[in-house]
């Protein structure tokens, strides 16, 4: 038990991390009062929105809770502190979402700042500010969970019969986690791709005006959303599968501990590993941060591969020793899904944590290969585009679906693996393999929109075109480390979810959901479903709020007359403002500010909100419904027909996505087809526009809200099991 | 056994009522020599396709028959007259897809000719084509099953366990229908498409040139198209679903010979009463097509209709006697799914038949909600065409993806209620009372794309405008019959599936296939990942094919001078060619016959046959690697996955794709958004246009294929059961 504090520990060292890194970040130059303004305008923009957003999840929590502790004070193998391990829950993810998005605020237009000197300063803050994301993030996740678990193991009193009750309990945590995340990721995927298709169809297609001008009504709230959507949304998402992947983890590992009696932790080793491993995962990642330095001249994602390498490399040598030192050699547990006794092995342990580490990296390639610029099947979607839309938007379709074939082959072959090196339980740590190291892959990942963030503000603050190349060097990074963190958060989320599928067995006693049984075929078909609706209104949502935004737009340019004049003044001069003079100059400069950036920030907002709730409900009362009136085995059909198809249709739309909008890029450089070359503004690069927008509610509203519906459903199944066994 | 002789008698009847409508067909006036002219182009077109594709299957159907023997020599459960039974299969698909497109070949022109004498008489002819194409197709199916059937009984001698040698032998026909149907489907599908398309985008939407117009290179391979998609593509889908569903019962039938001993048909009444239904829906469905009458003035949808219900009527009171008549009041045996065992009774039976009909309907009509003019979410996608090719996309992702939600459930429900009434026989025969009355459904379906080829030749003959008027008019009607037709085929291929998966489990003597196995679940997820492949390799076969033909259209413009002259003229009429006088009107005649209709059939045919290969021997190989490699319980879950996305892929795919089609069609009346009417030729028609050719792969291609996918996966793993088990 004392090793938990090791855990503990690891959690407080990376908040503390956290807080060291957000005030060098405060201490940076923030540049001049113009970025300032701006900066300040999206910071207010993205705090107004978490505001409005917790206002409705308290009460969402709230009742929540109360209906928890109800339940749990109803069932023998449940208890009412449940309801308090998902308040701390939904509040640490809260408090993560709330702590990434403050610094990423700041770090910024700071980044913009630091642009003016240099690349590599550039870089650092950027990243910086990303590492604060990672941090907080495993941070509250292993202390909340490490802490509960020291608190609860007392107050229960330990024995194998207990620790049913003990982790039950816990597992309310990971549901307060999931559903936070899943709002968070909805209401942001919405509001991020609202103000997105909104911004670019009126504001680029039809007004002519550059990307992030400050002309365009909605180019704050589009920078709004990258924050609330990408940082905050994805933070989330990560979160609760770090925290899913423990906890599962942890009821599969409870199997053992009759058998690990003498394992010198009182039959806990299999127990605590999760957690320790998480430890573990935040030195590494520290170490791997301090490794990310660009000397002059130097490139951005070397520097973050060299980070992610060094602690990739130490997770492994430390686990090794840690699973090692825990576990002993061998042991012999029932198999949880028959009669049959297995043997299991420390090195089985080890070799299925490391099955999931290659697994999420090898999707990590496919995944950029699939949507990286100038690779064969964007190439294609490119060279499609030059017939019109429809082809391009046929071809981007056939690369999404074909760039399943790979991972989910992948993904099959781990489950395979890992079960055979160390059981259920070795899925559900090569789960953990793939997320040990969120910290700094998390830190990565939200460095992507804080760069983009600074694109946005230098144009925004018409810095001279050196400030906009360099951060644009820095974004164009960040496109490629996100899709390599949306392969790596779909394989986790699909494991997490197995592992959690496992659990659920476990604490529901139920060894055996038999396919052929109509209840489960008919909950597998159901489930199967979900994900398809659940996309719909994601992407219903996009549309509807697009449409409001666009409407929004169009409303300014007509009816305020400094715009109006503002816009003819670009027109004339081909979108190209930096040589005006004269009266179009006075003209250009008086429409400055007039652009009513806090209404769209107004719509986005009540959007997302508002469409954010159906689909939140749904994910946590369908598996009510069914688990209370079929009973567990449909509910196990269910999940897996959601986790399925959920994980099919998020590497789907966000490939296709990722494809369509590098297709797009492609353009910037000229795409030759048959001799000819296609530059920007050509028809097929607007085709290749059309694809590109098609893919934005797609890849970054409903494909990674997936990753979250699979898992919540499970974590909800999870959490009900006992009471429906 | 002397009363599957009345199955033998039905499947002449019906073959004698095909023989007399070609007759009549034959019989009806050709028209002016144009029409017939086109007429021939097509029909040659169509029977060149035929040829071709049917050399490639010769090979194919040989190389499968050796293995077949070859197995069947070697496994006590089998025998090498399997490979007989496939040959047979095979010759029938074939056979019926050749009857049934030469008909239609005939009956094009020929209505088009009716056309100009009145309304009725053209529906007539259309429907007179269409229900001969329906009757081949049942006829061949129940003649060749129930021959082969009194063969192999007589041939092995009877007993319970020479049953399952039986079924065995008998379950090579449905797999020689599934295997042509596959490469019919998908080979029709790629014709039609690249056809369509690349007509669509040179021909209307870069000349400007009316659909169907013969100046248009690609316009007869479009009307060639038609009928090896949607006639012998339709024809071969649902030959294999009528067939699978019989099969697949039969099969689970033969569990309960021990515990029908008394029934006074040796123990086999649950047996052949999948075949006594299947004559008796060929008995309903012919008096069914007697009652198609419009009267003058009528409606033709009314007509349609009422030849449907009068079938459907005589279906459901014939069918009652019938059960009653074989099958005790009651007898117990085992659930197969476990050791229980339950009791079945003959109410049971006729109550799961029921459900599946109804099932069947009601899912037709949510189709025809959700994929018809003017309903709220077609209209939702016409409003959103307004803002641009990109929100018209988006609008219909979602619309197919919510689509998908109500059909599932009533199928899951159906799998529940019919599993409640007659346990998994009650499944199986469930997706047989959707299929009973495939006779009429598929005279209904067939005789779409006879009038839309119909309205074709009206418009290459330059018919006046009343007779393209009343061609029209019988089209629009056969667009609602598609779409509920597709909603049928969708949802008898999920259930007919599940009968082939029970009988799979049964033949491989499986009771459990356990979810949380993690064999099983792997094959799930590779299951589920496979539809999603197969629609990939399906739409970008469709997407190159389009390609080549587009730029063979592009040459033909160019290079050939009198069709580039008249292509001018066109444009100086805006596309007007009817009052052309003096030298513009000497330039267009001189242009007639000059496009190179030939070549264009022929990219057509060799993209079609080249792109069909790949994916059809996907859906053989890959059930025979996973069954062999990893046995019946990883192939089970295989199977589960490629069911339930493949349901899925399939009705969002086809409601995504015939949604934007009408929308698309929405403008010819004219489309008003906030009080301002979108008509055709506006931006937000051209936005219309991308949608429903983005849909055209999807919903006629992709969709559709993977009906015939998740069977044949099913119909290959049933015949190697017994080897794997």
């Amino acid at each position: 038990m004392n090793y938990v504090f090791f855990a503990v520990f690891a959690g407080i060292l990376a908040l503390l991390y956290s807080f060291w890194k957000t005030n060098w970040i405060s201490k940076q130059d923030p540049g001049t009062e113009k970025m300032q303004k701006i900066g300040s305008f999206i910071a207010q923009g993205a705090m107004a929105f978490l505001k409005a957003e917790y206002k409705v999840l308290v009460v969402f929590v709230i009742s929540i809770a109360i209906l928890l502790s109800i339940s749990g004070a109803n069932s023998k193998d449940s208890h009412p502190l449940i309801a308090l391990s998902f308040i701390i829950g939904a509040l640490s993810s809260a408090l993560a979402g709330f702590l990434g998005m403050r610094v990423a605020t700041k770090a910024n237009y700071r980044t913009t700042n630091a642009a003016k000197n240099s690349l590599n300063l550039a870089l650092k803050v950027a990243f910086t500010g990303g590492s604060v994301m990672g941090l907080s993030v495993v941070g509250l996740g292993i202390f909340g969970l490490s802490v509960l678990f020291i608190i609860y193991e007392n107050f229960f009193g330990f024995s194998y019969e207990n620790s049913v009750i003990v982790l039950n309990v816990l597992s309310g945590f990971s549901l307060g986690a999931s559903s936070i995340a899943l709002f968070a990721r909805v209401g942001g995927g919405i509001y991020t791709k609202a103000a997105d298709v909104g911004a670019d169809l009126v504001g680029k297609v039809e007004a002519g005006i550059p990307e992030d001008h400050p002309l365009n009504p909605a180019t704050i709230a589009d920078n709004v959303g990258d924050n609330v959507g990408d940082v905050a949304g994805m933070g989330a998402d990560l979160f609760e599968s770090y925290v899913g992947s423990i906890v599962g983890t942890m009821v599969i590992g409870s199997a053992f501990i009759p058998s690990l009696q003498n394992d010198g932790f009182g039959g806990l080793s299999a127990v605590i590993l999760p957690m320790i491993l998480a430890g573990i995962g935040i030195i590494a990642s520290i170490l791997g941060t301090f490794s990310v330095r660009v000397k002059e001249g130097g490139n951005p994602q070397a520097a973050l591969n060299t980070g992610q390498v060094v602690a990739g490399v130490l997770m492994i040598v430390f686990s090794y020793f840690a699973i090692k030192f825990l576990l002993p050699e061998s042991w012999t547990a029932s198999s949880l899904i028959s009669e049959e006794t297995i043997t299991y092995t420390a090195n089985g342990v080890f070799y299925a944590t490391i099955t999931g580490l290659i697994v999420g990296i090898l999707i990590g390639f496919i995944t950029e290969y699939y949507t990286g610029s100038g690779k064969p099947p964007v190439a294609q979607i490119a060279k499609q585009s030059t017939t019109g839309a429809a082809t391009n938007i046929i071809a981007g379709l056939g690369v999404g679906m074909q760039s399943t074939a790979i991972p989910v082959t992948l993904i099959s072959a781990a489950i395979i693996f890992a079960y055979y090196f160390a059981g259920l339980y070795g899925i559900a740590i090569s789960a953990l393999g793939m997320l040990v190291n969120t910290g700094i892959q998390l830190a990565v990942d939200a460095y992507g929109p804080i760069s983009d963030n600074a694109g946005g503000i230098a144009e925004m603050s018409e810095q001279p075109p050196e400030v906009r190349s360099r951060t644009d060097k820095l974004d164009a990074v960040g496109n490629t480390t996100a899709a390599i963190g949306k392969g790596f958060a779909i394989a986790s989320a699909a494991l997490t979810a197995l592992a959690l599928f496992s659990a659920f067995m476990k604490q529901a006693n139920v060894k055996v959901i038999n396919i052929s049984d109509p209840n489960v075929i008919a909950g597998l078909f159901f489930g199967a479903m979900i994900p398809f609706l659940f996309s719909s209104f994601a992407i219903g949502a996009v549309g509807r709020a697009a449409m409001d935004m666009i409407n929004e737009v169009r409303r300014q340019f007509n009816e305020i007359p400094e715009l109006k004049a503002a816009l003819e003044v670009l027109k004339k001069h081909q979108g190209n403002s930096s040589n005006l003079k004269g009266k179009d100059k006075e003209i250009f400069e008086a429409a400055e500010g007039k652009a009513e950036y806090a209404k769209c920030v107004e719509i986005s907002t009540k959007a997302a909100i508002r469409e954010m709730v159906i689909p939140g409900l749904l994910a946590i009362i369908i598996p009510l419904l069914v688990g209370f009136i079929f009973g567990p085995n449909s509910l196990g059909g269910l999940l897996a027909g959601v986790t399925a198809t959920g994980v099919l249709l998020a590497i789907f739309q966000s490939n296709a996505g990722g494809a369509w909008d590098n297709a797009k890029k492609m353009f910037e450089g000229g795409v030759e087809v048959e001799g000819k070359i296609y530059k920007k503004g050509s028809d097929a690069h607007k085709a290749a526009v059309v694809g590109d927008t098609v893919g934005d509610p797609l890849k970054d509203t409903s494909g990674p809200s997936l990753n979250i519906l699979i898992k919540l459903m499970s974590v909800v199944s999870l959490v009900i099991a006992p009471l429906i066994k």
